[in-house]
């Protein structure tokens, strides 16, 4: 295959010490970048949760940074250092990991796609089709950002605006079915698999469109009457509760089978080993893989500084966490996690190899429940937990992270330890970045209003985890525990089913249209409208793929990406304009025309 | 060139008699077709007065209705009489005499440019092409189709959806400057040269952009502040007048210009006659020549029969018109204008030929100036002027419809006999369908209301002439008379300007810039909106043009006659439900935000 020979292009090509692959200039890519990445990263979590995977749009980027800048010293006649793949790879681990756009929902084999993508850019053809899909990702950017713009002169009110369009009719508008004309989901749903999309649907179809209607038509008999529309205690709970159940049940699917998917291949792998043992193995390796051996294991990264590291890392949180930010976690409760995270961390990396899927946010939710309920409702259980969780999925995710950008190092000759280096980096500046502009939105915004632009529905789901850890099943209101129970047990069912028919009916692979219990959970709490975003989106990929396939495999991840950053990225000064007090002029309101005649 | 040896292609093939021109099946296309551009042409005429050259969509749907007709019959077995090119002709002529496409801004060539349309419909290769735009026809018709029932649903009141849209801001919207997304005007945008957007839209700048907000300043000192919105004597006196003698002094000018043109010409044909009588004629004739000269004098129709059959039509109408339709308009009216329209026909279809402009619409408003003063404001003097406007537009343009017609009957061996009975069919399935069409707008809309959807322009401009004729200057208000000469003055300048430019300086050829008077007076009664809705249709077209101008060329056509279709047709079953009393369900509402805090 045309890739399997893609060292032989480079063999002339020389490969810089890896103090020179983390270059000044990759340092300053790297901070605008994330920046940018930030920003986007922190819109798409407060307003869905969900995060494509914009390894495209980070290397896109960092590539045209670079390469136009070493364009520019080079005519100039004052270029030392030309512009390699291994800066190039330092940028997109540095960017990936201040943003935590790796936090996609589904890791599709990042790591090997993002080394062939910057492969691809350093080779003369590779280069050509880059710089196209640069111009049409600056296109689509630009075109998604004048179109907020745009909108947004017609938002100068409560529920006005193209975000409030009432695109099939008001009744479906009322069940939060319409498309709110977003070029950011649009673009999300171009780069999320098709099945992702119509997962997403269905949930919405099934949610708003058939549940909560008849929930609703029984309150005062179900849940009071008297509640605040917000209260976990009325249909608000079931919204929370059941998107838990669901997303728990498919969680603990997913784990169980990754631990018998690990075992599994750890027994074959052994009774392997003992077959092939007298092989010799490295007369087996291809030109790629001894240049790429040669170059991984001259830089290696000492046993001892990664423990050390990780001890002293330890006490510090220890001592700092329930100190200065969350007192309600105690520093045994710190201990533990520290503890049982190098386990799990070690599990999921593992199993992200194997199975391409990351599951650290899966732990996560499980961090939530143990410790919220261990901490306890008196001493802040809910915090504690929540705390807890993100210590434990930060390094459960940082070290399957850090897996993948050492295969993309891999396949790229960066060193190790340009690699470990850049992520460090990157992390460090995420540490100041993320909540600055977590910050930013919260004071510009009513983040966390389910009715508002900013509902943040992380926030409130696993706020609900946190709930069943410390409150038990006792506050959810009537009925809700049975159909959780239902739910929950609901979505292992489907995985069961999707992975019993993706082993044994091979001919139609029906299993591709098994939608999944994870995605459809999200719009449970939200609506309707992201997933009809979304699904416009693979209306256009698909329409697109059947007109012009190679067109579309080419460039949509780049006009999608455009999309996002566009639309995204005017959230800046629109969140600028709303901390001004400057309003939008015009309301573009839907009223009912019957109400118009009173 | 390619079409100068058209003949050849059809050599083999047998051209029927003409009485097997005019099948059944021709005429129940026809009729249907006729049904369709009479909804398409009287709602152009309602919003704006300005019916692009529609003939390539009458072509196709012409050629598409009977092609798929015939393929079907050959595919059972049943065909007797193969599609003729000369169907297809009398179809084309019955359809523009119905429904008087041909009424258009400028006749660019349209006798020929129809011929060679439906010449190329009948070999291979034009077949091929013919079927690719009927298939994107009606993908753009089902769009705009579709658009346009989509915006109904929001337009449940007054000054509610798309139609009332403040694209840039409220205050454009209310000196009428906004994007109507109408895709209607997008697509006549798209088919009218870029020079009569451009046109239009300076027009709109001058009058809503500069002028009237000027003299609503002055609201009070030049005309009294009492008045209503629609007084001719306020603000509307200004718009229709100062539109009005800019018409005139373009109408004028090119009346003139005509006669200039056509003596000139006189004289040259009698001095080369002289000298090239004595060489023989025939000789030089091409192929194509010999074949089209052979069939088109075989048919002739004879000198009695078309005296006669004026002579008739004149008695019957001195009879039936002061009788029973329009009493204001005495019986030695119509005689006078019986005997001068012959007069203006012969110089208008001879002005026609040799420049492609049809100068009937300035004949019609001469001869509402002439008889509206002859019969004066007691003997209702304003009916009378525009009732003898319409006989005489009507025999001006059927003359110079005629020559056209019989130039395309020419080009595609059609017998002469053919076209004047399809012309003949035509006209009296238009005298049928035409005042039903219209009815049936009038009972659901107030057609008229200039802040309608249906203002009618030409109504309000037309009778602004007749007003001129019967009550002089006087009615005017203060400086609406000096203003009037100025523009009266100014548009025949502009004219010479451009003429001169166009005769003597060849190099940048200067005068394709100059806007044209007549088109700028459009918008001086309307507002920008249409102008803007053209401008975005020219905008797409060069966009279009720059990507790919040999499928922009083959393909814009019949994708913006697709758009003007559907658009148009959509009004079919909206008056309909209006005048059931059936109103959209939502109202899209654009309000100041600042109102709402109040």
């Amino acid at each position: 295959s045309e890739e399997a020979l893609m060292e032989r292009e480079f063999a002339t090509t020389n490969v810089p010490s890896w103090r020179n692959q983390i270059t000044v200039r990759a340092i300053v890519a790297s901070v605008v970048l994330s920046i940018v990445f930030n920003f986007i990263v922190c819109k798409l979590n407060l307003t869905t949760g969900i995060i494509p995977s914009l390894n495209v749009a980070a290397g896109l980027l960092g590539f045209a940074m670079l390469k136009s800048w070493t364009a520019l010293l080079d005519k100039c006649g004052v270029l030392k250092q030309p512009f390699t793949r291994q800066e190039n790879t330092v940028i997109q681990t540095c960017v990936v990991a201040s943003s935590g756009i790796a936090f996609s929902m589904k890791s599709t084999k990042n790591g090997t796609a993002t080394a062939y993508l910057i492969n691809s850019f350093h080779t003369p053809k590779g280069a050509k089709l880059a710089k196209k899909q640069v111009s049409v990702l600056f296109k689509s950017f630009s075109f998604s950002f004048v179109w907020a713009f745009f909108q947004w002169f017609f938002a100068g009110g409560d529920d006005c605006g193209f975000a409030s369009f009432p695109t099939f009719g008001l009744k479906a508008y009322a069940h939060k079915f319409y498309f709110d004309f977003s070029s950011t989901y649009v673009g999300v749903g171009m780069i999320c698999p098709y099945m992702v999309n119509i997962s997403l649907l269905v949930g919405a179809v099934m949610s708003w469109g058939i549940m909560w209607p008849i929930i609703q038509s029984k309150k005062g008999i179900w849940y009071a009457a008297h509640l605040s529309s917000g209260s976990l205690h009325g249909i608000q709970g079931y919204r929370v509760f059941l998107a838990v159940a669901t997303m728990l049940g498919d969680g603990l699917f997913q784990v169980v089978y990754m631990a018998i998917v690990m075992a599994y291949s750890y027994i074959l792998s052994k009774s392997k080993k003992k077959e092939s043992s007298s092989n010799d193995e490295n007369s087996s390796l291809s030109f790629d893989e001894q240049r790429r051996n040669e170059f991984f294991n001259k830089d290696q990264i000492s046993n001892l500084t990664a423990l050390g590291g990780y001890v002293v890392l330890m006490i510090i949180s220890i001592i700092i966490v329930p100190l200065f930010i969350f007192p309600q976690l105690k520093w045994y409760h710190m201990l533990v996690a520290y503890l049982i995270a190098p386990v799990l961390a070690f599990c999921n990396a593992y199993g992200c190899g194997l199975t391409d899927w990351s599951l650290a946010s899966n732990y996560g939710k499980l961090a939530i429940l143990i410790f919220s309920s261990w901490a306890g409702l008196q001493h802040g259980g809910i915090i504690a937990g929540l705390a807890a969780c993100g210590v434990m999925m930060n390094i459960v995710s940082t070290a399957s992270d850090l897996m993948q950008d050492f295969k993309t190092g891999y396949l790229t000759l960066s060193s190790p330890r340009s690699m470990f280096l850049s992520q460090v980096l990157g992390t460090a500046m995420g540490c100041i970045m993320s909540p600055l502009v977590f910050w930013f939105f919260y004071r510009a915004y009513s983040v966390g209003d389910p009715n508002g632009s900013y509902p943040a529905p992380y926030g409130a789901l696993y706020r609900g985890i946190a709930l069943l850890g410390v409150e038990g099943f006792g506050s959810l209101p009537h009925n809700c525990l049975n159909l959780s129970i239902a739910f929950f047990i609901g979505a292992i069912l489907i995985n069961v089913v999707a992975m019993i028919l993706k082993k044994y009916e091979t001919k139609y692979r029906v299993y591709r249209f098994i939608p999944s219990p994870m995605c459809m959970a999200i719009p449970f709490y939200l609506g309707a409208y992201f997933a009809i975003d979304m699904c416009v989106g693979s209306l256009i990929l698909y329409i697109w793929e059947k007109k012009n396939k190679k067109a579309a495999k080419e460039l949509a991840p780049a006009v999608a990406s455009g999309m996002i950053c566009g639309d995204s990225l005017w959230g800046v000064p629109a969140a600028i304009l709303a901390m001004a007090g400057v309003k939008a002029p015009i309301c573009m309101k839907f009223v009912s025309a019957a109400s118009l005649n009173r």
